[in-house]
């Protein structure tokens, strides 16, 4: 009745998650304590939750969009941030916090944590629904290793700041997925499968996550900043870019249809690319008026994106991303990492000779990020295609039948929707 | 395959939006600046979250009630809600803050903002699925002002309370959505079509917005006041007029079908009529059990009214009230303003003079809103009947497709669902 | 067309809740007034709004698994908070905070009376399907007192903290529920009927319900905790706990099913039963590690109980438990009961006469606990069996149908889907 595919990972999967676990709470044991010097609960928890809810949640049901895909895409994004959360707090610890024998964490250590794992979301999204969980555990591994070392480059050789450091997830992620899906493209892939669409309900549960996203954006942005005041100038910052490139999103989305129509996929991706862009400079931009030109300008590229070099460069390049993460996170941050440096040589232009330089470091920063996400995706998408894995055939891609059990009944449905559709077409 | 209808909004809309917001960017730039005095952000910003989740998420999903209209229900919110915020911003700022040739804003005037967009939201519910998103863009930039002004005049002329002055959301919001309604009137919608119901599952996600707006209506009617005492009277208030509406709404629910089952429409509806009715006199109430009564009254007064006048009324009236914002909030919030008067007058009965002052002053204030809500909302119906707007035609009415690519897929299942039904009728 | 069942209701149900109310209405006008105390509004409001939002959406939600439940698990849901919030207050302010003829009440009151109610919630959860709204009402009215009789027992006889004693609520709550199920007991139950199944989409609304109660189970057991530190500490443990029992929960759910596949139900339960064990020594645990090990065991217990326990003791005990609360509160939070007695007398091995004392307290607490929620449950069991409250018939279990208008549209698609299964069965 139900897919005979991969009976062995019923054994190595469990058996590896479990390893890993276990190896996780030995080294918690010997080296990881609390941190108990007093905390603003009140100003820090109420953020903290918000970014774990767009973390754990808004992503999860933001990737949610194919349509026979929604177990794996809400279920596999809660393992790895479950499995990625506790590495980061240790390796975060071990390079950043590390003193006399022990790392001593606190609620910015988890939620610095919870942030770094969102690059494995965001590569998630690129390979959606052609990686098993096997491949996901490792990626996840490997990818918040490599980030926080980046960090730890960014903060200790260039002098970064170190919440600023942390903003560059969206461009490692994107880059570093799409270099995976490299990796893993296949010929069959350039012709969109009919698994591989969503479908209306699919689309109401994506949205669903995709407004949390937008909506707790504001918190994201200022989560790790220390000063007051340069969080309220975040936040406010945040809030208009989310504005003006929904704007953008629904005007171009609609301009660029050949009907008229509004995609909701543009809507999903590109109402976002105005947080992604703000990163690097929430609170460092000064007006309103720049941060809504920004929104604007990041929502008109990830719309053009999406609408018109999706089909011709995804094939050029034989990189199948199945999200867009693309032009949701890639061009976008690439985008605001540009204007950062515009900001800072305009912001203090009156010393250029200091703030040039700071400029060039910021230039560095992300030229740093840009290529180790580039090398070690590509590193770890050569190694994903190992036969060991067990990665699942092109035929079973796109598929929670492969995964999970989803009952009789549902198979049955889904055959006379089938059968519906074949003789629809003759 | 799918609809022909409005090829020319794709040009239309996008210029029309576009041009707005480059206006809007300009206007900011010349007048618009942060302020950076010190707020108390751990107070402040979880509210403020609450309630942007309310307005952006909740009242999205609330409205997405329509079996096929979810995408548009959640799209337009959100679009709507994006470009009245920043105009309201303005508003509000020329009106109520303006020195120097400056305004300067900071967490409350987005937050007011945001809460002075409910006026469009609830309007949207009385036309939903009804009107384009040009007419609805337009509506919004008309709204926003009228009832921005509408503030101005109550807290400048009448001596109102500002927070209490936004309370006038409900009351306006549903007045000028009923007149607009009754404008765009059209004889085939008084018989229900089948595109105009509700399924199990839109229903779910309506549900799902209906909780978030219960859960949160204490952080709503508690936001915008200063004090802290009354800022909890407020929140306790809110807790047990939420709690007794729901009480009746399952109650009259049960009591006035035929065969004593509950319909979903009611509970969505009438357990949020006590928060509605609560508004004014949130932080006024001195007792818990004077909040639960008038949860009570609120609740029934919103069953009862879906029951049993919306199909006599909407037939008599010509107006015809997709969601039953008349019911939700135009109703209660009329009971909340005659309950508030009744309350400053008890509140105070030791001084009558004085307070039969301030009580003929609250009567003016509701007066003034219904007014202007009822005459700006005909003018602004009147001018979205106009046909340089392509509103659509009523067969297109209640239906994504005509704004919305929705896949082949969709379509064809949509197809054999028809087929279904008309196999079943004959 | 829709079904004949119990019209009877129509009178007596919503008599029967607007008596109460008015009951509710009248203490509550006698004795009970706001505390006006200044409190920490920035602390506490956020955390109590996240226990809200827990109980309120995410018990709903989690309760929607069934695929024809949805309404019913969520509508009922919200009606018993709503009416059980009230109570509660009530119950606990005679019994907590009773003097000079008044309970002054205050957030605190509030939070402890919602998170009272969750003890409703999960034994809802173990009849869930099986009984109408009018047994539920009366179940919730009972279990919040005997459960707030409990705690005051626990708290002023056997000393046990005031926090402590709210976090038996997941044991109190599974056991009452079980026994009531037991006395609900029907034969045909032991097959499970196609009714009683999910669907895919009914799962993604129940692990979007998941996912909230995951997300912010970290407030639920701080939420209490008055000094800071501690609450600290419960956060840290809390998040640490649930990120191993989710790994629990794949690995487990993986090598239990015989074609290595996921069962959403498992990952539902298993993921959220770190955080119920932790509940009792959230503060008390001091090394990451052991609430990283405490999960990892709640979470293999949890999911090894559903998937190999579960089909041979319900119908060895003839207990049928619809959501499985056995595996997601009833053993883990046993488990954590233990815990915590060995928690107490490691933490403090130094002056060992004293603390065994404190443990025996704490075993005397859970068995007092224990033993009243099974007596109680069984009590209250008998009663429902009893022919005044209509109960559903056996057929009609499960069934939205039955107590909502659900809708020609959705009933002749059901007939349709009906057709094909047995097509194919054939």
């Amino acid at each position: 009745m139900s897919s005979q595919y991969p009976p062995n990972l019923r054994i190595r999967l469990p058996a590896l998650i479990l390893l890993l676990e276990a190896a996780l709470i030995l080294i918690f044991g010997f080296f990881v304590s609390y941190d108990n010097r007093s905390q603003n609960l009140a100003r820090d928890y109420p953020v903290f939750q918000d970014v774990n809810l767009m973390v754990i949640f808004g992503f999860a049901y933001f990737l949610a969009f194919l349509q026979r895909y929604g177990f794996s895409s809400i279920g596999f994004n809660l393992l790895l941030a479950a499995l990625g959360v506790q590495w980061a707090v240790l390796v975060d610890g071990f390079l950043f916090h590390f003193s006399a024998g022990k790392i001593r964490i606190n609620l910015q250590s988890i939620l610095t944590a919870i942030m770094s794992i969102t690059t494995v979301l965001i590569s998630t999204g690129a390979i959606l629904g052609k990686a098993n969980l096997m491949q996901l555990t490792l990626m996840a591994m490997v990818e918040v290793t490599v980030f926080t070392v980046n960090r730890w480059m960014a903060v200790n050789l260039l002098q970064i700041q170190s919440h600023v450091s942390v903003m560059h997830v969206h461009l490692f992620g994107a880059y570093f997925g799409l270099m995976v899906s490299w990796t893993l493209y296949h010929s069959s892939l350039s012709r969109k499968a009919e698994k591989e669409r969503s479908r209306a309900i699919s689309n109401m549960f994506a949205v669903l996550g995709t407004l949390f996203l937008w909506i707790f954006w504001p918190s994201f942005n200022s989560a790790l900043i220390t000063e007051e005041d340069k969080k309220w100038t975040a936040i406010y910052n945040t809030y208009f870019v989310m504005a003006t490139s929904t704007i953008a999103a629904f005007s171009f989305s609609m301009a660029t249809s050949k009907n008229g129509k509004l995609s909701m996929a543009h809507i999903q991706n590109a109402t976002l690319a105005g947080g992604v862009a703000l990163g690097f400079s929430a609170s460092d931009i000064q007006q309103p008026w720049i941060a809504m030109v920004l929104g604007l300008a990041a929502g008109t590229i990830s719309v053009l994106g999406m609408a018109c070099l999706q089909k011709r460069l995804d094939p050029a390049l034989k990189i199948h991303d199945t999200c867009g993460v693309l032009y949701t996170f890639g061009l976008p941050s690439l985008l605001g990492g540009i204007i950062h440096v515009i900001v800072i040589l305009t912001n203090h232009s009156n010393n250029l000779s200091v703030f040039g330089c700071s400029a060039l470091i910021e230039v560095g920063a992300l030229s740093l990020s840009l290529c180790l996400s580039l090398f070690s995706g590509l590193l770890t998408g050569l190694i994903l295609t190992c036969k060991l894995w067990k990665a699942p055939p092109v035929t079973k891609y796109f598929d929670d039948q492969v995964y999970w059990e989803v009952g009789l009944y549902f198979i049955l449905l889904r055959l006379v929707q089938i059968g519906i559709q074949k003789v629809s077409v003759t």
